[in-house]
């Protein structure tokens, strides 16, 4: 059976997950596309052969022929998309953040509940990479006993000159270990802070630039996670668990070493997509493989407001400067873990 | 537009090609398999909705439905069954060796200059590795300079019992690197020597391993290539080109370093699918997106029937422990480099 | 011309440094020794030919054999025994910490100045290691930029059953990160946290174990210090330095990787021993060098005095959980950098 | 007790083992000096308190004073030098080779046999390197099951432009792991081959470089070691043991890595006394241990003698492109393994 998407939003983003159904997974097509921009979703269904352009994103999910909906539209117009297919009672997945705030997020779990079944899948992508899970069956498997901590880093080589706030470096960068350490250690942030180092000359004016953001999970397991968007060199993400018999860390993902020049050396990757390419293949292959077998799996919604929930906090943490506990209600019975 | 393949022998190489067109890759179906062994044709089948079992490779690739040939069958049913795809003017990609002799694989080549067109592609995968693009690349930058040697090492963690004889270290295992190394030098292979180290006592008791193939390139590049078969500890290909002016070196592929008990280790590859799985999976979406071009890439039949040049020289070399040259007329302009 | 040493402390500490003199470095001896154990330092000078015992650190340091004068004596002696050496005027080298507390070591910085010239040399063997030098030579070459952060780990495989105070994390072990950060980044460390990460099951019973120490400079660079002295694994000293342009990290210090059933390995350090081997060699070298030449080089008081103040600042924010600041008052232009 | 050294030559080598002595190891001086350039001999004696200068070696080894011999004149002149040491009862510590041929060597061997004890050492410094200690370990301990093969690599950046030959590359270089192999397995080389890759654009006119040199063990293991000496990147010395059940390999030295410009990056050494510094230090410090303790250890004269000896081989098997047997006596009782 093939899956057949309607994509809304087709900017960076959009593109590079229909350039993945077309080009690179089994069992997708893209069949229907919107965007707030006309033209842009026109030119790009040019590209689709018998893609259909709709005129709105509700006008796409009712399209019969949709069996699934990719939300890649920017972030504050995810909470009616999302809810609209849920609504339409059609599997949906909706690029990070799920929603630009808690009570936008609990709208969206609230919609879903109704529906009776998971039909949100939000993309957080590390948890496919081949050295998360890595990490995580370290931990299942007794390699290390039990975490205690967890040291993280994640470098951007830049960030445009304009328009990318500190707090983005929370709600952009940050939200992506956010969402890897709950998934790891199967447990929720209770408390943050955010440590300010010295700030990197690089950096575009008022931007604050790195910054260190410290989890604290429920069982007390402590992350540190040092965010650093202007760094220049590459693209790179570092984390090491440490537990009570040993550490498991991120390998280098070099593909190859080049000795000249007195030094042996290996390449940084250059970007996000570079560096989880394959995250994103498997990401969307494991959706539409949901999707055609009527299921739901990966990150959920609750995932995507949990996410919400700890960004808020380390918000405000980044601006008292004080440790900032994350309000959040008991998980619902209807997003148990174990699904 | 979606490739209809057609899967002629359905063992292990086979099904895992169909797994592959089925869940893995973009624009790819199968419609028709067949097998010497009809029952497990039937069975493979059953599990392809809507895919037709042949009794014949004649009748599959007869089968108007079908618009690409898979050759995964034994070796030496590879030339009648690539001819008559030839003949029958379909697109095929055929499993390494592409014939068991140079005298087979050399009527395939005058088929398919016959024919007016390349239509055939050979499995050697490991051009599609990153590792190994990433060592041309090294080479075609200028990084290390003109190349001198390359050092490689093959290893297996087992091979069967029963039946693999020590030819078959160089027609099943060696074959790898002598493709690779025509390929990353963009030169032939002009002789060859077999060297024997101790041999394990792991092996079974007629297999004479591990070996040292050296390779002499028309350049004057020497290749020294250790297989070994039965290395016990996991599938490790190292690869290291050592240019005037520096080296490059294939890098290890771990995900992740666990350190415990007084050590720091990572991971090594179980077997080939571990090892080579994301170079399979190009390597024939490469062939599909070609098909659906009506072009034909990759390895080429030229490049299989060279592979059976050295091989049997280096069988040659094996028995009398002589330097052996090569054999090989002109490359024929039909399958010029630039293409 | 060789220096005549006289060792006050004969303990493990001492007896090490005993054996390097006596059979690993140059240019030294052996003349004179004392301990509260008479009997222990009896049975050390036996195997010293020609070593005298004297009955206190007094009569050592008055022995006009003596040259200069090695402090391996527990805490609470040194500031006596290292004042007793300056006001003899006699080169003295001091195990860390100098003194148990910063106004001991006001005191021993008093006598120093009073003598008016440098005799005291404190035992922070790291900035003799190959690895934070090749860290210094980055900074200092431009190859990283600016610094901005630091990332350290100080791994223990265990500590003694009892005895061990959560305090003593910081002031035996964190102690050889806050030293080394003010010779890496030639600043002053102006305030501390401490935060608790879960705590090891591992640990003794009233010891808070790991703790993560955060280090703040002068120039805003932030530095994190995991000390974790029940690690279990093995002896690990971790540090990246992370720079406006690039990160330098101290590298594995493995002689052999081995690779056998399914992983690539190699080993961690059982202790500090093993790990600063050469360090602790080219510190006391370095020492033997300088008392021969009628010098004074290396770590100096100041740098003790300055360890202290930010230790003290460290346990009061491990018992408060808060941010402390260091106190410490102008470095006195006798302790002037460039000396 | 104070080991009183005479240094015969005091070119590069023997001053770096002069500084050595005077101002890193423990338990050595420097007493006596010469050269065939006297002027030189002057001149490093001046540098050296108390240092005679003789005006020959003869005189130098006859010198009451002298409790061990320092051999680092030219090859040629080791042999009388070695010999009379020999006859004169003093330990002797001898730069490789022992002596330029066989002949020579064997007439040492002679000389130390007619003094009924060992009383020589060769200067094969690798046998003290950390790491090929830990491919001694790795074998010893069975973690790598019985070796099978060993592949080597030296890289030297360059060589002068005159007079450095093709045969040097053997008896200068590929000396080192002619020794070291015979250590690590302890068995003989019987056989050897010398291939010829493609040769570097960067050599001096004459010169054949690179070098492959296949080693034949007595035991059936097969060594590989390519010798370039101009590889122009750096001093790079590889070396990986197989065994039946796993792999040894040395490790990179590198102290830090740097990550910058899309890159991480170590450095590698710049020549051979960057790499094995430890290693010459540990070598002579164990000679001067030997010497106080009236014992002998280390490689010894049938050491010598073995790799001229396969030396011999090599240069015949370089100049006829054959396999070369070595031609080698039974090792003598008085150079029984066990000592």
């Amino acid at each position: 059976m093939r899956v057949n998407v309607g994509v809304i939003g087709v900017g960076m983003m959009g593109q590079d997950h229909i350039r993945r159904i077309a080009g690179v997974l089994s069992g997708g097509a893209v069949v229907a596309v919107t965007d707030v921009d006309a033209a842009r979703a026109e030119q790009v269904a040019a590209g689709l052969p018998g893609a259909r352009v709709h005129a709105s994103a509700e006008d796409l999910i009712g399209d019969a022929s949709v069996d699934g909906v990719l939300v890649a539209s920017w972030g504050p117009a995810h909470e009616e998309q999302v809810v609209a297919a849920i609504r339409a009672g059609k599997p949906v997945f909706c690029e990070k953040p799920l929603a630009p705030n808690v009570q936008a997020c609990q709208r969206i779990l609230d919609a879903e509940m109704a529906a009776g079944r998971r039909l949100v899948q939000v993309g957080f992508m590390r948890r496919y990479d081949a050295g998360y899970r890595a990490l995580k069956a370290a931990l299942d498997d007794g390699s290390i006993g039990a975490p205690l901590m967890m040291h993280c880093a994640h470098r951007n080589p830049s960030v445009p000159p304009y328009g990318f706030t500190t707090e983005m470096i929370i709600t952009d960068s940050a939200v992506h270990e956010i969402d890897i350490v709950r998934w790891l250690f199967d447990e929720e942030i209770v408390a943050t802070r955010v440590l300010r180092p010295r700030r990197t000359s690089h950096a575009p004016a008022d931007l604050y630039d790195p910054l260190i953001i410290v989890l604290e999970m429920a069982n007390g397991v402590l992350v540190d996670d040092e965010v650093f968007v202007n760094a220049g060199y590459g693209y790179d993400i570092r984390g090491e668990i440490v537990g009570e018999s040993g550490t498991a860390a991120l390998a280098d993902a070099a593909e190859a070493t080049v000795t000249a020049a007195g030094q042996r050396a290996s390449r940084v990757p250059v970007d996000w997509r570079d560096r989880f390419a394959r995250a994103y293949d498997e990401e969307l292959q494991d959706w539409l493989n949901a999707v055609a077998a009527g299921t739901c799996t990966g990150p959920s919604a609750w995932d995507g407001y949990a996410a919400a929930a700890v960004t808020d906090a380390a918000i405000s943490a980044l601006r008292t400067g004080q440790r900032a506990a994350v309000f959040m209600p008991e998980r619902p019975d209807f997003y148990a873990k174990a699904q």
